[in-house]
């Protein structure tokens, strides 16, 4: 099938590069992924990863977001201060000079001051999740788990404030390299959630009060040794006391606002993050498989690429 | 010189074994120290470290503490119960009968039951810490620095309470093989402690309220993007930080309780428990360099061993 397309689009993070070919209306016509983060580029680097996981699509004008415009990324693009709406993340976009194969432009991160802290790709993730329905609700609380979990509170469109736990980092750390990883069975396959042990976790986070799970992390391997806990069952016993941490946190910021939550992210994770917020009584989050495509549309439009990107045919369109 | 000896102390974790020859009257005469812990065992086994760090040494009864009393070690001995003190301690010992060499016992850890926790080796230190002063101070508190710190409460000479915090472990892990110990310099030697980067970390835990460090862990990665950290002060605001959650919850639980604490451990680790107790308005706290020795001959007068413990002549005492 033929279609007229008019912009690339680029989800470029620490561990994976995913690719998105757009119509002339925004709609996602083909897409592509490969393992090549920035800390595992192909041979030949960025230029080679961008040329490859193209290849045969047509030189539209492309958009990347995410690692690829950190320090250590193709090309640095200092951080947008808060509050940021997409006006203000378009305008910070800079264009990559050395790339050869496509007028390439990447967009920048987030910083919050004080308290420091910083996101890249997130935040082209929330304008991707606000742009359908942010008319209707004025303020909204996105929550993008994974590596390094994000909060993100945005007010009439503009992201107001984050926070940056990090959870999936920290779970990773302690199964494989601490003493309650030790002496478990081969790892579990996603298949094998022990919700109830994931429950107890998010109980034993959110009944720990204002000292949190930092002393609550021993408890596992304590309980192993009383045969009070299953060593199958320590990986979501861990799992529910890390996100039931990042609940108990939000909790205590919350002060009583129960506005909705929306997340962000891989299925089988956000299901995690749902059980979490139905016993910290969050009323049910909205799931948003992947907003990245959609911010990244957005962008291009607020920067005015798309008013002079040219259309070019391709007949790749397989549905 | 010639000593009359009675006893020989065993102090063995997991990443080091300590011996100590005592004379009639509990003196240490000789000492030796091997990185024999139990994960790290010479050719032949626990038989074998315990030949080879005694060599020499008149064949006395022998009493061991730690981490050769666990299920990986070469015999376990089961948990005492809270409270606990010398005497409880001395009769959860148990006797190892396939040492050949020795007449050898190993001394029990101790487990409080909710919320479940166990220490092993640190109930000794805190039994050679209170023996000379407990008569004088019904109430203290314990803190042993370490991969797991230990906190415990003592009143009348029985330890009735204990939580442990993975201080040191998490540490390790963090700066070794997360994304807050990526590019800093080679790692830094004890004295090139940067002061002010801890008592900032410290204060970063202190002024966190209920939430508590996991959400400020990110922070430093933030700080160092933003050249607010040095990368050479990583470390030790990283270990601030940790230290200074450690005093946090301690001051949560304490509800007004200002009574002295006693540091039992390594100087250089101790100083920093200093710094922090400070911080957090404790009195200066004692410090203990090494209590096990102490530990171990108490409670082998506790279990009766000495009375029929044969006394040796040995000719090796240098002083």
């Amino acid at each position: 099938m033929m279609a007229q397309v008019r912009l690339i689009g680029l989800d470029w993070g620490t561990s994976s590069l995913r690719a998105y070919l757009y119509d002339a209306d925004g709609k996602v016509v083909a897409s592509r992924q490969q393992a090549w983060g920035i800390r595992q580029l192909p041979e030949g680097g960025f230029a080679a990863a961008l040329r490859a996981i193209t290849a045969d699509w047509p030189a539209c004008v492309a958009v990347a977001a995410g690692m690829v415009g950190s320090r250590q990324g193709w090309h640095e693009v200092p951080y947008v201060a808060l509050p940021a709406d997409v006006a203000s993340i378009a305008q910070g976009m800079l264009r990559v000079e050395d790339c050869a194969s496509h007028e390439l432009w990447i967009a920048p991160g987030l910083q919050r001051r004080q308290p420091a802290d910083v996101m890249r790709g997130e935040e082209t993730q929330i304008i991707g999740a606000l742009a359908p329905q942010s008319l209707h609700q004025p303020n909204r609380r996105f929550v993008l788990p994974g590596t390094h979990s994000k909060w993100a509170t945005v007010v009439n469109g503009r992201i107001n404030a984050f926070d940056t736990v990090m959870t999936g980092e920290m779970y990773a750390l302690l199964i494989r390299h601490s003493i309650l990883g030790a002496g478990l069975p081969a790892e579990s396959t996603p298949s094998s959630f022990v919700q109830e042990a994931f429950v107890r976790g998010l109980l034993a986070a959110r009944d720990s009060g204002g000292e949190g799970i930092f002393s609550r992390l021993f408890s596992i391997r304590a309980l192993m040794l009383a045969g009070e806990l299953l060593p199958a069952h320590v990986p979501d016993f861990l799992s529910g006391l890390l996100i039931g941490e990042e609940f108990r946190i939000a909790r205590l910021r919350d002060d009583g606002d129960f506005s909705p939550l929306c997340l962000i992210g891989e299925a089988s994770l956000c299901q995690r993050y749902a059980l979490a917020a139905q016993h910290f009584h969050y009323a049910l989050p909205a799931v948003i498989d992947d907003a990245a495509a959609q911010g990244l549309w957005q962008l291009a439009c607020a920067a005015g690429l798309l008013v002079k990107a040219q259309l070019h045919s391709y007949s790749g369109v397989t549905a």
